[in-house]
């Protein structure tokens, strides 16, 4: 399985997705800047990703600090707004900042060097564990599918989303190798087409079966009698269940429900924002108009055109048939299980 | 407005609407032939439009007859054919066609002028009845809205897929006059952006307030309760009122009736099948998996990538809240309602 991003202690290397599947190029970034204008503009992307590649981004900004000690503290706040301020929707990000500032503050008494090593430690941490916590994912996860499934999802909730492996497709992977999945549908996933560019390249790579189809045909499958559940990732879960995700997720929701197909998110703990109590909390970001009116460079409408275009949409809970997460399926009421799940895993960390 | 086909005496000239809105060309067709490619490659498209055309193709074929009178009828019927194999959804291409068949036959024995002249004739007919027609779905369609409703329309039911003015968007320009549109949102249409393309040009035209989204935003719109109705056109409606429109018009009417928002069907009489009972009957058109996997020659995705790509969807009537057609607002229950909304007109006809 390919690596969306690989640390080389000096720097680390991105796996240019705006490239893919015409071009399996890495970009090297060595500075905080350079991670956050990846962030930025989709070069890296996924909600666990994204956190990743800002952790890494976070400790090479203080392993090349040149200044004062006294500084160290208000440069390294700098770097952590920069890095938070590339995207809005995913909680993970914030989470993996926050991780690092943890360890900033238990560190920045020691000296830059511990303090340096710490950090990139820790990121290296996210990452590892990150992987760990797909493959756990993955075994939870497969329970729910019977043989000959046939999965939707949206996006790519992939090994490119996350630190290798992924969420959804890891759910999707894992039951592979138990010889449970007849069939992917792969949302192409307008404006940005993570699942025609992504999700079927990343499929084909592991020789999943995998068809594509435009967003719009999701109904008409589900109709049609073709598709056994319905999996994605999440960017942020709020303390209820209700869910963010990429924009069109909702849709999918509605549409399951409908037709009486389970709904599922995968996602690690790390995706639960406990500080907000349901969706309306989460903030949508709201992405260029060029992403609708332009396919490189060349218009798909008239130039002058008014265009909306949240990225993210947000799922209430009462459409999620299961959580899946690294510890196991939060079940319906989420309101409850969240909580006494989330209690009961840092009870038993500790 | 613009006019989509334009009779010159000696030829039609198409609107390339494969070229909008870059460019505003007109394609000469002289030929039954060259219609037929027009319709094909979707230079001409529209359900009421692609009758209209194939009705001109087939007059400019009888006009430009060479041979024996004896064998006529197997030439006509050639090019019936020929006319009738290039697309199979939309019914209106049948019911035109058999029209100038009913001419062919009325005329066939009183020589070839006389039997050209009735089919141009005929053909014409068509094209300005049509107009009339969606003047009319209009007047009755604009009754249903109240003021300053926000639409949702899918695919291009406008000026462009009709002879003029439009069905679904025909309802939108009636109310639009009426001072009653505030919003109107088009979903863009993949996988070949009738949507971006089309519909948002034709109402720029016109002035009419649109904004473009991605089809996967329907449903996100819809629960922020920014849409106050779904108008869409029709292909083909089967006699208990199932119909089938573009492809995730299915999805629109799913989402609408979660979210309690009428969901209409504007079409003329000549879009009912009453040959057959139900929508499963419908044959639903494969296009080339080259509309999902290429952009002007460019890759959107792994060029072996597995691809589904039906063209339209079926949407069951107990979704449809109203059927808008030139003689009024057929109401559920529609298996009942059809019948006796048509055997009414066509008894008021006589």
């Amino acid at each position: 399985m390919i690596a969306p991003l690989i640390f080389t202690g000096q720097a680390i290397e991105l796996l240019d997705q705006n490239r893919l599947p015409d071009e399996v190029i890495y970009e090297t970034c060595q500075t905080a800047e350079e991670v956050a204008a990846a962030i930025r503009e989709l070069k890296v992307r996924g909600a666990p990703l994204i956190g990743i590649a800002a952790a890494f981004g976070l400790a090479l900004a203080v392993k090349h600090y040149k200044g004062a000690p006294e500084q160290l503290e208000s440069y390294f706040l700098k770097y952590k707004s920069l890095l938070a301020a590339t995207r809005p929707t995913a909680v993970n990000l914030f989470w993996a900042l926050g991780r690092m500032e943890e360890v900033f503050r238990q560190y920045e008494k020691q000296g830059i060097s511990w303090l340096q090593e710490a950090l990139i430690k820790t990121a290296e941490d996210i990452l590892a564990q990150d992987i760990k916590i797909n493959q756990a994912i993955g075994d939870h996860g497969e329970k729910l599918l019977k043989e000959n499934s046939r999965i939707l999802t949206i996006c790519n909730a992939g090994a490119l989303a996350t630190g290798g492996y992924g969420t959804a497709l890891g759910v999707i992977r894992t039951a592979h190798r138990q010889g449970k999945i007849s069939q992917v549908w792969a949302c192409e996933t307008r404006p940005v087409l993570q699942g025609s560019r992504l999700t079927v390249w990343e499929l084909m790579q592991d020789k999943i079966p995998v068809t594509l189809i435009t967003d719009s045909m999701a109904g008409y499958i589900m109709q049609l009698n073709l598709v056994d559940a319905v999996i994605a990732g999440a960017d942020r879960i709020a303390a209820n269940g209700d869910t963010a995700n990429k924009i069109g997720t909702y849709t999918l929701a509605v549409l399951a429900d409908y037709h009486h197909i389970p709904f599922y998110i995968a996602a690690p703990h790390s995706t639960v924002d406990v500080n907000i109590e349901t969706g309306s909390q989460i903030p949508i970001e709201e992405r260029s108009h060029l992403e609708i009116k332009q396919f490189r460079g060349i218009n798909l409408t008239v130039p002058e055109a008014s265009v909306f275009n949240p990225a993210f949409d947000v799922t209430p809970q009462q459409l999620i048939a299961g959580i899946i997460t690294e510890s196991g399926i939060i079940n319906p009421p989420f309101q409850k299980n969240i909580r006494q799940h989330l209690m009961q895993i840092r009870g038993g960390e500790r």
